[in-house]
């Protein structure tokens, strides 16, 4: 290790690439401090990353609509090779290589014996649950970059038994640290099985891996709607029925069409707060998305909301809104006895039974999301390319590691 | 059976009690149409009712709060003696008492198959699911009343193993047909069980019979809020710890107060739309209670919500609640990976083993809540006093067959 | 209807085809009797068989492995036409098209409410749960027949909803009835998903089945054994690994050279008690599947056993087997923390969803299972080949209804 | 520390208290070589045991009824104070009374992250899963001892909140490491909730858990069983009703006596394997109580299994019994369509809120089994009474830090 290139936040629109000193086996100084760690992280290890992937939610901080400061690290989705282990790392060795959940977990609390990693109680002063390269998430270093710091690493890391296999199909299995189990959740929540009818509102890559999930989890419809057309002809590539939400016809409608009657059994929210109304203009409507997927959801259905809701969006179009108070169809929800989850994805709950499929050939999710190789120092291409609507899953390569295809 | 004496809703706030002709073995017109039904039930039965209590949703309908229309029979909590058959009806005979899950089910569609009794598909035309004696529920005739018809019975009754315990036990028994499965579906979804800690908004016959199911389920603390003393102290009269909210002091310090931390582990929302602030004055505040109950909830936790939401609220405050689309505080739900269940209860899942608590004496609703036998003539007189805030539940005797204490 | 041609068993080994009265819309006498019904079934259809199905379980009986007395009319896998409904028949129309769950289910009492149809309590005098055309269960005449009367109709029928789909995938559509559902309650209750690894013990239909539901649940890898070769290339044509028990090498070895590791996560008993020892010489062993499943399936895995087991069976080599009390490697099971889910596929918790997956092209389990036609008069036939071990599925076409492929 | 008095098995029928070196923070040699941990437990912590009980599994060792070698060290039931913890042990601090799960699991793999901790793959050599003082188990030293030592232990140690309840309530709260958790998930397993009635077999400590587990649970009706009046009696002493299994009733009829129907709707098995058959002469049957609980449970009901079966029992009455093979009424449970669950209690699933329950007054369970201090010198009549059927639970007070009640 020399230096680390990192992916930084600037201001609104703009992210560099930066050299900052390489990671040490220490856990940031406010964690340690509100949670009575060591600072030293015997638990932890560094890692050599190998892939490393833009997301979605970057791009809420990178556009303005959270209180990110200028600096602020960015990455969060992450696989690499083991390079430095700390004494209390017992399960894992020099050169494994390993997915890292985006969701930082201790391992202790009560919530991560639960199963629910997504909240941790140990790792974030601000709230529960936390995550590499993101804002009010305790200072963690972002791991678009050609290193990072993995505390707690037996617990967090899913080792890929073969390196071989894990180079092979490095662009499936880097998906494993956040999208794929993150749409995998949204289905699962939404009940999504054997038979099922689906609907997925969004179909950036997080809709596209709901949508691929419901596919494995044995649907036997499944609608997408967005009102981008490259990323509706994504989701068709994959046997997908789309419904383009710019149409005059009603999603009711569109369903119906497809379906024979206008609702379905699940319903998958993978668009979140930066939502846009149904229609040509789509102005911000942040709760259009929820709503509508009440509304076309079966009385007794379920839905799943991985898009991810915010409690402060200082862009917000109003003041409800900036705290996260959004115009919700309860009554509605309530008639129908929907149940809904919400929440960040607790990784590890799916990580290692998605990557038993990939590694068996039964999923290849880089395929569904378009992923796309790009180097490190073109990560803000990438961002504003993505940010444009690009029907792509942008890969960063930060040491030259990803084999040619 | 010569007439039947019924509760009839006149204009908000007007209830009477009208003498019309007895109920026949027929499904209302408007179903049998719109779902193809045969007119005659060879499927139900006729009860003479012994025990048929005031809803607080009942109330909704009486204070000008829904659609309603004058004429509107009330009464959908009923327990009654067989007293005449279908052709169809196999398993029960003439003399058996029964309870009536306040759902009026058909046992043959998908949903109830699935156990969804709440979201019937074939007993009302306007949406799914529904209750006898309310408004926009296909018009089954109501049942605060000397006889009601009870369709597809064999399906829907419970029936009460021993005309002895039935009658001794009578005022617990009749809580089965609605508020303690309620109250127990608002516990068992939010999660309640063994050693945890919970919050019970609301303390009218729901909330406490929430409160007390937490408690049949093993919680360690059970802390009910309201702004009403007298239904604050029946709370305390089973072992419940209280919180005034017309207090200065937040409900997050109350329960602070309590439990040493500002949180519990699960809470239940026994209130719904016609919420009131926090607060001295409590302004009508339709979300407050959906919102307040996520504050105080933990990171990961569940929230029943049996309290009643609707889709539509003529006299609601402002535009969008009229409509039931209400200010929720979703970032924060979702910050905190909550999970909602909404909806009626499906009343079947849950009444046979609550009789079974009833019959061998660990359980004991009735006290809980206060159930208070008035004449069936009497009913305008409970209407108004459990409008005004009574710590009662009223249990109106239609035919005389309920015993002296 | 002139008369009703039907199988019915003779003697060990012999069956034949005869012609009986068509059923009328009554129950048997003893079920009546013993569970106090109308013998007349206002709740009942007759269906013109359109695809009914030999299954393993019959043969038990035509070995002379039952109490069966000759004369036993047989047949529970069917797929009729609504010709002629009871009074109280709701929501089927003279000429719906329909599955029949194997199990027969009053749809009223306590279990089926419960959704455990395989254990109804209102439709054999001899224990819970009935089917139809078989010993011991309450003498519901069989449905190898011409026409077959279905009690409970609303509540037992699977409406195909469109006659064109129902017959154009007719061989699909009738593996609904028991072994579809059977082979995917046995993977679903031995936990397969996503990813998983999973043994199936046994070829024939069922534990095809069971292979091809893995494969519909997610999981990376079946592994299917049997000793018959042609029914072990029927699992490999859609995609299954295999293992021949006759071989030398033990099942662990066997399953280590195709996993990498010993174990699975996930087995199923798809054979039940007539059961051969692995090696060679087969000699019948009835514990020894089970105990099989448990030295491969992982520490804490679930082991799914739809293959019958039996009270009684005149046949068996040891005194012990004749009351179905088998020597079970219990401390092993208990050791590594299995659980067990034995009995009846309960078939309608599955069959609309797996109906879904067919009609959307999701499914085709007739090429998995080599689903053969032959005319109901060639059921002797079929019931001989079957019983030599040919890797088939036969289909009898009572109506020659069955379109040609 | 000085040294450590510490129980220890010497020959069948006899212990003693030795002194030995106190404890180290390092992993037993074995386990460490076999499974790749450091020598060094940075992860462990030291405890001052305040109470550690005898275990009914204890006995099997010490009967001679498993291949425990003279010199094993006894204990896994175990409380404790920290004395001195390893560098990463980030959660805990100098002085914190904890609760032991007798489990030893590491929080790290697999089974650990699904909750499985009962069947941990990284802390026995031998097998999944392991224990303190316990053959087989790899070596970790029993806890019946002034000291010891407890690895992983920010994931194994469970917290007591106040150090001044740990002591007032410590007679409940030293349940919570094996036998309170271990009678719940008998009685969880089994499907036990309100309303349910439950036949336990076996008075023993964790019988008796397992009754008062049904209790908290809701349960209608517990029943207990046992050949022991001293015991029965203990049971009827929180509300149970008995049977006594000397007694010439069937136990069919004994429950119908009490219940009116000769069936439950959940059971547990709470003996094992060194169960004796029901009459006066009670010889040993290892399979009779499964067999017994199959009869009395009601079709479709659920059987909870933490009663400890094995797989090599030397002093078995058969060949087949000594490698852990039973006659089982395998063909009874199927036809029912029970399900089993069977395997040592994963302690930490339950053993929070199980002590929620206790802080706050719900649970009494030291009066429920009869706690009854001795000190750690008189441990050998501790474990001859219990023998000998004393209605007793036998808790160690190795340091003298138990208040007189």
């Amino acid at each position: 290790m020399g230096g680390n290139k990192i992916v930084v936040y600037k201001e609104p629109g703009v992210v560099t690439v930066e050299d900052h000193d390489p990671p040490k086996l220490e856990v940031p100084t406010d964690v340690a401090k509100a949670k009575g760690l060591t600072q030293k992280a015997v638990h932890g290890v560094i890692l050599r990353n190998i892939a490393t992937n833009i997301c979605g939610s970057d791009q809420h901080m990178v556009r303005g609509r959270t209180t990110a400061p200028p600096g602020q690290t960015l990455g969060h989705e992450i696989m690499g090779e083991v390079v430095e282990k700390g004494e209390d790392v017992q399960f894992l060795d020099i050169g494994d290589i390993c997915s890292v959940p985006f969701n930082i977990a201790c391992g202790r609390c009560r919530n991560c014996k639960e199963g629910q990693t997504g909240v941790c109680l140990n790792v974030n002063p601000a709230r529960a649950g936390s995550a590499y390269g993101y804002v009010d998430m305790g200072g963690w270093e972002g791991g678009q970059a050609q290193y990072v710091m993995v505390p707690f690493a037996d617990f967090n890391l899913l080792k890929i038994p073969s390196r071989e296999q894990a180079l092979e199909k490095v662009l499936d299995l880097t998906m494993l640290s956040d999208i794929f189990p993150t749409g995998y959740h949204g289905a699962y929540t939404a009940g999504v099985t054997t038979g099922s009818t689906v609907y997925v509102a969004g179909a950036g890559p997080v809709g596209l891996a709901a949508a691929y999930s419901s596919m494995l989890l044995g649907a036997a419809v499944v609608i997408v709607g967005d009102r981008n057309a490259d990323r509706l002809a994504q989701a068709r590539s994959f046997g997908c029925e789309t419904v383009d939400i710019t149409q005059d016809a009603s999603l009711e409608d569109q369903i119906a069409e497809i379906l024979g009657v206008p609702e379905v059994d699940s319903a998958v929210d993978a668009v979140g707060f930066e939502a846009s109304a149904a229609g040509r203009d789509g102005h911000e409507a942040p709760a259009t998305v929820l709503n509508s997927i009440m509304t076309v959801t079966r009385a007794g259905g379920k839905l799943g909301i991985p898009g991810l809701y915010v409690t402060g969006d200082p862009g917000a179009a109003d003041e409800d809104a900036k705290t996260g108070t959004l115009k919700v169809r309860l009554g509605l929800g309530w008639a129908k006895s929907h149940s809904f989850t919400t929440g960040q994805c607790p990784v590890m709950k799916y990580n290692r039974q998605l990557m038993m499929a990939i590694l068996h050939d039964r999923a290849h999710i880089a395929d569904a999301v378009n992923a796309t190789v790009i180097p490190l120092d073109d990560a803000p291409r990438g961002y504003q390319e993505f940010d444009q609507g690009a029907a792509r899953k942008y890969v960063l390569d930060p040491n030259g590691l990803i084999p040619a295809a």
